[in-house]
């Protein structure tokens, strides 16, 4: 696809392969100039919000208008789909209907959200919880990134007022609803043969610290017997989180980020932060899996004379996108399969305040969040050809 | 000590506690400079080598001389007495000799060794072991910091010509015999009561890189079955590493260090880094210990679908301190007892071409590597009076 052309090389990650943009860094900021600069050339009206969402409008901006887009942003290492995919579909569609004459009777924007992977402040879908007032502004004005920049002055750095950040009822109330096109994430068109998909549930998601402390000490003076080793009870943690999670049919729990203080190869460390993901299909199932991971690894880390404390940082109910906007789509494209993902999105967090609906394309690899998350061409044209056709009929 | 006292607010860490002082960056020029400042107003003559580690002499410098030192660098988080002490110590026992007018007879010089816990370049002890030849100055050059700076841009950067980095033999065949003294780091003082001992060996030890691969992916979408996760099993070689040591009598094994790629809370990594740290009484048993672990640590990984590499970054020999020197000591000392120690030291390095010995002052935590490390006014006091006595009959 051509958009995607033109962003391959911003925000390269020569350390870990793929992509690394991050909300408001250098790689994160060349891509929104760049997708004004798109927008406006299809004549598109930009303008960003109080929470740093970016909004395209195709016509007069107003009340119940149709809404799409994704988010710019990537994981540390992310493909080159998981966002972008659905901010440069939806501008394709536009040029599409643009170039056959269509004239909306409705209003219709590109909406670009803020941070959805969480990469820099470490909560996911920040633009639209924002917006929606699922996070409170305190709260993520009071955020840090891994270099100790606070949310506020980020946002400040970047034009932004953060006094302002939080709920934002006026952007809110313009949508009408909100259609967010998204690669696959997981086998689901793989395995049903078809290219394009429509969402219906989002997994239950939260996102929790657990800091395991222990006692520092030098690695080469201190005997085995001596040690209260909080690696070695992060280790017990990590597979305590795995084995519970296995054991439940359907849920899902990672640890995939750690921070081991002081981090010398000759130091016993003195405590080991992990960040725990877990998904479950309730909200009450994932609430559960939390509580037996937890006092799984309360009782793990206790062998190695440690502690453990566990924060949630985020959480994420199930969604259920609306059956009413899925039934419409189903009568526009056809037979399209409906798909559950455990991924989440920020037309999961709007589906609370708003009809939301997802489209999914076809990923060969099976693999997100890597480098080898991928589309094919004729795939990515299936998805614009199935948005240009519920834009049209929606608009 | 007065001379911790001054430097008690040099490479403060906030995040991790204590010091981070590490080779050439802020801090550790600060303490360089400090240092230079200290010998000069003593009236000692200071001079860097080739390889960054810097000589002060009590009156001319030449051949055969006493020479006593040790190093100001630090681990991450580090406390204020490994290495500082040795230096402090260094300076107060010369100006005490001087105080009471004592005139020596042989060369003398202080001599502050670079990279002693190679946090910056990671390889231990790098100052002596470029030296002494133990690392060849290709291998050293093209060290990586985790900036990605190379130690030849590094060491350019401090001033020094990266080609003339490699052995010295011209400073080595000035050191008639090595004393470095040292805070303790275990609990053999403590438990015998004593201030000072003096040192009989240093375990055999070394540092591996293991890699750790899988298969990235999203940490939402991707079932538990569907997974090779390098987390996982690198957990699962934490644990085979603490249990291989703790079944063989006298070894230390630790990971106390970890790179995991991504890195992302919602993201399955794609590798994990893990280092290793091993130690044994002989170079034989430290062999055996790690091929023990490799063994079991590829098994283990294999659970998960993953593989693993594992690469030697360091090794150093058993070192047994010269018992001639030892029994000198002794006789000057009176009773002192004699510790074996985990922990490597520059003087381990040196022992191999010269006569080296070590003081270790009482550390009433037991612990080390951490902010916790310590040592009382009147040990330290102890520990210069000690080697006050060494260098005037040594001198």
């Amino acid at each position: 696809m051509a958009g995607l052309d033109e962003i391959a090389g911003t925000g390269r990650d020569a350390h870990r392969g793929g992509y690394s943009r991050h909300l408001w860094q250098a790689a994160d900021l060349e891509l929104r100039a760049w997708f004004i600069e798109r927008a406006e050339r299809i004549g598109l009206a930009v303008e960003t919000d109080r929470n740093g969402n970016i909004w395209a409008w195709w016509g007069e901006p107003g009340a119940d208008a149709v809404v799409t887009g994704s988010h710019l942003d990537s994981v540390p290492g992310g493909g080159a789909f998981d966002g972008p995919l659905g901010v440069v579909s939806s501008l394709d569609a536009i040029a599409r209907l643009q170039a056959s004459g269509f004239v909306p009777s409705r209003a219709c924007a590109i909406l670009v959200f803020a941070e959805e992977e969480g990469s820099r402040f470490g909560i996911a879908c920040l633009g639209s919880r924002l917006m929606t007032g699922a996070l409170h502004a305190d709260r993520a004005r009071a955020l840090v990134d891994p270099d100790g920049i606070t949310l506020a002055d980020a946002a400040a750095h970047a034009g932004l007022d953060p006094a302002s950040l939080g709920t934002d009822r006026q952007s809110l109330e313009r949508i009408g609803l909100f259609v967010e096109l998204h690669v696959e994430q997981g086998r689901g068109l793989i395995d049903l043969g078809e290219p394009v998909a429509v969402a219906s549930s989002i997994l239950a998601h939260g996102r929790w610290r657990l800091t395991v402390t222990g006692q520092g000490n030098h690695a080469g003076a201190t005997l085995m017997a001596d040690r209260r080793d909080p690696m070695v009870a992060a280790a017990r943690a990590v597979l305590a989180v795995q084995d519970t999670a296995a054991a439940r049919p359907g849920t899902r729990a990672t640890v995939g980020r750690m921070n081991i203080v002081p981090g010398g190869t000759n130091v016993i460390p003195s405590s080991v932060q992990a960040w725990l993901d877990a998904r479950a299909e309730t909200d009450e199932e994932t609430r559960a899996l939390l509580g037996e991971i937890t006092a799984a690894v309360e009782a793990v880390v206790a062998e190695n004379g440690c502690s453990v404390s566990v924060v949630e940082e985020s959480w994420a109910d199930a969604v259920h996108f609306d059956p009413e906007l899925r039934d419409r789509f189903s009568a526009v494209l056809g037979d399209v399969p409906s798909l559950a993902t455990g991924a989440g999105h920020d037309s999961g967090v709007l589906a609370a305040s708003v009809p939301s609906a997802m489209l999914f394309v076809r990923n060969p690899t099976g693999i997100s969040h890597s480098p080898e998350e991928f589309a094919s061409a004729d795939d990515c044209v299936a998805g614009v050809e199935a948005l240009e056709k519920l834009l049209r009929t929606l608009l």
